[in-house]
């Protein structure tokens, strides 16, 4: 039996958008909420996105949706996971629901040059308010990617400047999995990979002077698979 | 700027549903596919899938089409991605795509029990006919998925009836990865997972008896994540 289509599903896009902010303890990991100016949920914060519209491809609307948001391209972009569940929304919603990656240096100048449109504020991580809807769950799934990919790519690279010494490196890392490593074996484990490209310049400051890297600009963060870009 | 949400979008689920069948040359990764008896692409082959119904859950609209393709009960059944570029259909159709395991048991025991339904045909994945839309992606991030996971997790059990032998589980993983693998590093590796249970059987025939194993239930074939069975 093949159930009728009935137009009264919607179909919604969202993007998780993880940057890292300067603490007084190190970097921590934060994310944009927008402030719902109507019902349902009024009031909440919600992850940002949107209606899909009928000629958006779905990374389009993820885009268009981040760069409202954030005013900034991102560095790493890619479908999360579809949240359907039946009563998640007062009517039927499906939320195709993409996770993205922003350079801190960009969205620190951002922030000082325009600030952040109305109704938007970003948030640790582990400090979240209420969210409306299943977004607790969007967020709590992505940081579960987020954490599992850094195991077995470079994505954290995503997070950084075109140039970082290691011990930044080394810092977004700790700042994802919410643990500290040992400098000596990332340091081994990192040039290892073969993806790091040591440059000519140092960072100068308190500290000796610590070489600069980048990434071999070859190298995709991570393998996307045969959807590509999709 | 937010796009009016427009009716045209329609939301399909199609599941890549994954089977063993055993060939002159060993087992070989097979498919069912649907043949379309209706336009756009009638008379094509096609993933198995329908319109989500509004009052059903995306996993439930993907088991639905399962039991009516293959009358069966997956061992594992998992959302792989959605396609949604606008001109993959003649009307805006976004799919949420699952794919799913069967063991191969239980397929052979359907098969000559009942038959697969009418236009149902099981096909070898290296020997696929020319299918509808995008289909032929969604086939291959299904397989690369399913190469990936056989990497990280026990999921290949999932094809395999309730007990097997060692050789019996190494041939899934050669099937799946398509390359030999080495019988003692294989034999170390699976038995250092601590997840495999030696039972008192064992399977005898024209070679020397071989012990039977099983999966200890309590392990998980693959970590979900948050999103637990959603």
């Amino acid at each position: 039996m093949q159930p009728a289509h009935d137009d009264a599903i919607r179909v919604a896009v969202s993007t998780v958008i993880f940057s890292l902010r300067s603490g007084d303890d190190g970097d921590v990991l934060t994310i944009p909420l927008v402030r719902r100016t109507r019902e349902p949920h009024r009031g909440q914060w919600a992850v940002p996105g949107g209606w899909l519209a009928t000629d958006e491809d779905l990374r389009d609307a993820a885009s268009r949706t981040l760069a409202e948001t954030t005013g900034l391209s991102p560095s790493w972009l890619e479908q999360l996971y579809t949240f359907g569940e039946i009563d998640r929304s007062p009517g039927r919603v499906v939320s195709i629901v993409y996770w993205a990656l922003l350079r801190s240096d960009l969205v620190e100048a951002q922030r000082s040059a325009a600030g952040a449109p109305e109704n938007v504020e970003w948030f640790a991580v582990d400090d979240l308010p209420d969210l409306a809807f299943d977004h607790r769950l969007l967020v709590d799934y992505a940081i579960w990617r987020l954490r599992n990919k850094v195991g077995y790519s470079r994505i954290a690279a995503g997070l950084l400047p075109d140039e970082f010494t290691l011990a930044e490196l080394r810092a977004v890392y700790e700042t994802v999995l919410g643990r500290r490593l040992d400098p000596s074996n990332f340091r081994r484990l990192i040039e290892g990979s073969e993806a790091l490209v040591p440059t000519d310049a140092f960072r100068t400051g308190a500290h000796r002077p610590a070489r600069l890297f980048r990434w071999d600009a070859e190298v995709e963060l991570a393998d996307r698979g045969p959807v590509g870009h999709g």
